[in-house]
């Protein structure tokens, strides 16, 4: 086993550019395996559910908006099956979500039985679910017989029973089952609510007749009336901003209510909204003692943590991951007050940023469950083009940081269907550009055109389909990892002989009617750094001519900016991107800001910083994309980066980029890396893995444990093993 | 308009065998569409959520059994759209069921508004609603804008608002709207029920310390308990024979209830259930008055009639009609007691017998979409390819019976997913062989093969592409149209090179390893035959080689009894037939049957006809293919046929086989045709079409009406219009 993931990880190499794999721990499971009951599903159905619920809570000014994409529907007819060797007999505990039918090594199980025995010995147990109301799930319980991803499920069952009684199955598609910590019997899946903490108000002042409520920061939830009494109507505008909740005529989010109770009560508002403001107006028929709010979050740990000389980027790092776990809910969520949507290029972002704060890895895979849905595909991921081809970047990452092949084993046809898609999209060159039904986004920037050819999307596809080649080899699709090989191949030739210009030594945005035209932007430039799709020469010239000239369409998001400084931080260039953080984030705290914004820009003055698309507050204030500090400062400044899938492998390339000090946490999937660093000392420790520490010094570092090699002028490596307690000095290189 | 379908229907007629289609009565809606409301939905979601529900109720011994097969989900997120022009302002009400999302013009309109009002002049209403638990449907209700089938419907909206709030769409794939009758706010789909009536017991007999209550006759619906009082169980024991509704230990369907009631009160069962006989226990704790029950269906007329100097067949045809009428619900189900699930071969039969008693096309056409579901299509229509290819044939007879063009030109995408599933399918030699996960039905018969090539599926492949070809014409695939055509024939061709015996002079049965099999068998022979692939001397051959051959496997189950009398009736043996249906359909009469079964064989004794599927009651007694002799009397012995869709032409052959006379009603999509025959007088009047009225007479006939042309020695033909009473006096051919 060992051995033969080895040689295929060794193939690998052969075509895998950049996260340069060298060992792999053995199949790394998704999922919890041990012995314990859970409820279980078939695979996928319940992110689709979920999603397509939480996505449908979005309103603006009381109107419903879901989703402009299609939505996927769960099975409502599944079957679930488990073949085992009991020991002994096993009294088994039965609860389903729906209606079902028990069969034990194939005989119908008369009734509807909620406990039943299983003989010792060998048993085939299954159980088809009905259930077209939330989904079909099950929870069996039992000594030996217990509802796990062990189980597998089909949505074809396929078995008939032939005229003499005798019953026949073949070609039934097996899936193993979905799960994630539905652990108990009462806790069912169809009831999931995220927990709920009581807050109070930081603030109330009277407004007219009512009061605006600031509950001190940006935050999400359910507001809460206490001792609401009389006959009336009671108004709560909702404001991330103050003059938004005060705006009753254009805020984006409000509540009509209406009471008529003689006896004082407590009302809590049926749906959860962002704001930091709340505006109340009442009639004055009606009367309320207070409002507080019930929080409403993911219980997820900090598990990555920075700290360093400058109390700004401290704060930063703060509200960043504040900011993360706001938008990290049943799924990773653009924005909390619009679009509450799953948005797959947005997510893409938040999945590298969990890598460096949560690792939750389950938020990650709904995530993609979600965005994905199932067959036929009709339309892109959100019907952006971008958003498909990030889709499949995201699992190229989700694989290195946490190693679990098991997820690409299962979902890997969910994968080939949608890359055919995209495929059989391209036009006669092999590039994609959009037909009817295809939104290009790259980003939200003044005169950025989005038709014909674009540098950008043909090196997401190149991309994409490099990450295609990688899940095939897992899934043991060997025709389907050479196909993509080569079209990974082809696509990254065809993209530098068409895009790379030689003259301007830089990559060209877009090619119209097979003209190339005369315009650079940054995102192809910027991503092809950290693709590693540039050589040295190119990287330098690049750097010069895009990431550091002024005269290239300046990037307004903090959504592309996430990309444009990594790629500077890839060149080295971490002390630049400091001052750029502290600008650009820097800015919007001075701003008031108690979480990062969908876009900024800093040219804007007073209440032009809430206005987007049309509206007065359609700018979200509290958006994922904004929290990308939390990933810079994990990746690129405490360094540190898996090389191999699941950390098996990984490097720390500490850059104090011109701070005094730092110190923080990069959690791994079985544990954490702390590192502090001065210019003097480094202390680093992991818990799992073999790391290469790679230290510029100017003086030939010093360690309490290992050996220093060194790689270079004034670049040196230890090689690091678990568990130890390594404690370096040297001198940094300023 | 006229012009342009003629032409198109001449070029038909190159490729189509059977149905000569000479004028087609232009574009026939599937659906109502004039200016009142109703309750519309994404086409096709309704069939697949109600056969869902229905087909997941059928019970065995208490326990569920939902279909082997996969079950479609409807779509959660539907958009509806209409544009219009107002003459005036137009105020609206609106009802939904699901959160909606209202725009007029592409603004949002904010709130959930219940009433709107849309200005004079050009607008566009969209309308886009989300409903997981059941699904998105509305109903509009205006002076001018109203909910029907011309609004158009999408589950994949793709409009998106850029930075600025500008709307673009692109790409929406749209399609008329689906609607069935719920044509009152009130009358929400998701709530339908079928309709209800009392019924009394005929007799209650004593059963130990419990009673047997007998209905009378087969029966469907809800037993109720009238005045039940006390604390304890009741058992009901259901049987559709009373040996079955005796054996309280084997018999099929039973249910335990309790009760724990100290004032007398009426119950009802929740589930319906096909029985005549119900055996009731109680604990001496709970006593009960009576028994009654509700009788469900479905509110259809008996628009066919049949009457015959042969009180046997009258009584079978009456015995017929109520088999078809009580499987004929929700959907056409196979049988009621069991599988009661959608089956595309016992309902295929179901259509054709539908086109002769209620000519019910919403039936039809639920029946059809339940059964295919949406894409991807990864299996077979109930797993079986044989019920894949029926479906085909079925929208070939549906369209020749009602001439709606609508239905296929909003579901051809559907039956050219299904069809190149089927296509995919095949082997080297463009044969179907069953591949993993196929079933093949063709019958249930003892020692029958079905394994290899097997003859008579590829006939049904050949009659499905002639359909799909006819389908493409109809929908505006001109590409589709050849490659289908060129399909059909080269299927056809390769079926007669490769089955037919040119020493046997017969269809063979099977090829197994490169090498036809010796075996003959009446499966392909007979389809043959009414199909029209045989020329007359093959036909005779057929005729005495296999149909009245008494050495080729005997055919057993009324479902193919079906088409081997309506072979033998395309050979003119009306006469043998009657003898046949005296004899089969009589010889079940004679053994007390109140409706037609599942199987049946005159050799068996006793309980034995109650056995199948190794279950002592396993066989149905209520079986929708039973119910033949209603399609075999209207169209072989009333002898009426559409030649051209919806009855523009119609033929009609009366034939009496041997009656005395004859008289019945045939309906046509907006009347009836009704005739009455004797050995010397025919009459005949018809409210639609043209007809030709073919008269088989000793002596020249004459008529009231029209002018009589001969046709060959001792046939007529006299032309006949609508409206007009035709009366003929001619002399039998005997």
């Amino acid at each position: 086993m060992f051995y033969q993931l080895n040689l295929r990880l060794l193939r690998m190499l052969c075509f895998l550019a950049l996260f340069v794999v060298f060992l792999v721990p053995g199949r790394v499971s998704s999922q919890n395996t041990d012995q314990e009951a859970t409820w279980i599903w078939y695979p996928g159905d319940y992110e689709i559910w979920l999603s397509n619920k939480m996505q449908a809570r979005r309103t603006e000014r009381e109107a419903v908006l879901p989703p402009l994409w299609r939505y996927y529907s769960p099975y409502a007819l599944v079957t679930f099956q488990k073949e085992l060797e009991l020991p002994e007999p096993d009294e088994v505990t039965l609860y389903t979500e729906g209606r079902f039918m028990l069969l034990i090594d194939d005989v119908l199980v008369h009734g509807r039985p909620k406990k039943f025995t299983v003989p010792a010995g060998k048993h085939k147990i299954v159980l088809r679910v009905y259930n077209q109301e939330t989904l079909p799930a099950i929870y069996v319980d039992g000594t030996y017989l217990n509802s796990d991803n062990t189980w597998l499920t089909t949505h074809e069952d396929k078995q008939w029973i032939d005229e003499n009684g005798i019953p026949h199955q073949s070609g039934t598609p097996w899936i193993p089952a979905g799960m994630w910590n539905f652990d108990a019997p009462d806790n069912k899946p169809s009831e999931f609510r995220l927990p709920t903490e009581p807050m109070g108000a930081k603030k109330t002042e009277a407004v007219g007749s009512g009061h605006l409520v600031d509950f001190g920061k940006e935050t999400f939830g359910y507001v809460k009336l206490h001792g609401v009494k009389g006959k009336g109507k009671i108004a709560l505008y909702y404001g991330e901003s103050r003059e938004e909740a005060l705006d009753s005529l254009r805020c984006e989010t409000l509540d009509h209510l209406s009471f008529d109770q003689a006896e004082a009560s407590d009302y809590t508002v049926g749906q959860s909204k962002a704001f930091r403001y709340v505006q109340v107006q009442s009639d004055a028929s009606v009367a309320y003692d207070s409002i507080s709010m019930l929080y409403e979050y993911l219980p997820v740990e900090y598990r990555g943590q920075f700290r360093c000389s400058d109390d700004l980027l401290n704060e930063i790092w703060d509200v960043s991951a504040y900011t993360l776990h706001l938008n990290t809910r049943e799924f990773f969520l653009d924005g909390i007050k619009r679009d509450r949507w799953v948005w797959s290029g947005d997510a893409h972002q938040s999945y590298l940023m969990n890598y460096y704060l949560f690792f939750d890895s389950p938020s990650v895979r709904r995530t993609l469950l979600a965005l994905r849905g199932k067959d036929p595909v009709t339309a892109h991921i959100n019907t952006i083009m971008d958003y498909s081809l990030y889709w499949f970047v995201g699992i190229y990452d989700y694989y290195l940081y946490t190693g679990d092949e098991s997820f690409i084993q299962d979902f890997y046809p969910r994968m080939k269907s949608l890359m055919e898609y995209c495929l059989g999209r391209r036009n006669e060159d092999g590039f994609l550009e959009p037909l009817a039904g295809d939104w290009v986004f790259i980003d939200w920037a003044d005169g950025l055109t989005k038709t014909g050819e674009i540098s950008f999307e043909q090196m997401l596809l190149a991309r994409s389909l490099e990450a295609m080649a990688l899940s095939a080899e897992i899934a043991g699709d060997t025709e389907g990892r050479e196909r993509y090989r080569s079209l990974a191949d082809k696509t990254k030739e065809k993209l530098f002989d068409v895009f790379w210009s030689d003259t301007k030594n830089v990559m060209m945005h877009q090619r119209l009617d097979g003209k190339v035209v005369d315009d650079i932007t940054r995102y192809a430039n910027m991503f092809g750094i950290f693709f590693d799709y540039f050589d040295g020469e190119q990287k330098q010239s690049v750097k010069q001519n895009v990431l550091l000239n002024d005269n290239i369409l300046k990037i307004t998001t903090p959504y592309m900016r996430f990309y444009e400084l990594e790629a500077l931080c890839a060149l080295g260039e971490q002390e630049f991107v400091l001052d750029e953080i502290r600008d650009y984030w820097g800015g919007m705290l001075d701003l008031g800001a108690t979480s990062f914004w969908e876009k900024y820009d800093p040219t804007e003055q007073g209440k032009e910083h809430l206005a987007m698309y049309g509206r007065p507050y359609g700018k979200s204030l509290c958006h994922a994309w904004g929290a990308s500090p939390v990933y810079l400062f994990g990746k690129y400044y405490l360094g540190v980066k898996p090389i191999s899938p699941g950390y098996g492998d990984y490097i720390i390339e500490p850059n104090l980029g011109g701070l005094k000090w730092m110190e923080g946490k990069v959690p791994t999937p079985n544990g954490e890396i702390s590192l502090r660093c001065t210019e003097r000392e480094i202390h680093v420790k992991s818990d799992e893995g073999r790391g290469k520490l790679i230290i510029k010094s100017r003086t030939t570092p010093k360690t309490n444990k290992g050996t220093i090699k060194k790689l270079d002028v004034n670049a040196y490596q230890i090689d690091l093993e678990a568990g130890i307690n390594y404690q370096i000095s040297y001198k940094a290189v300023k």
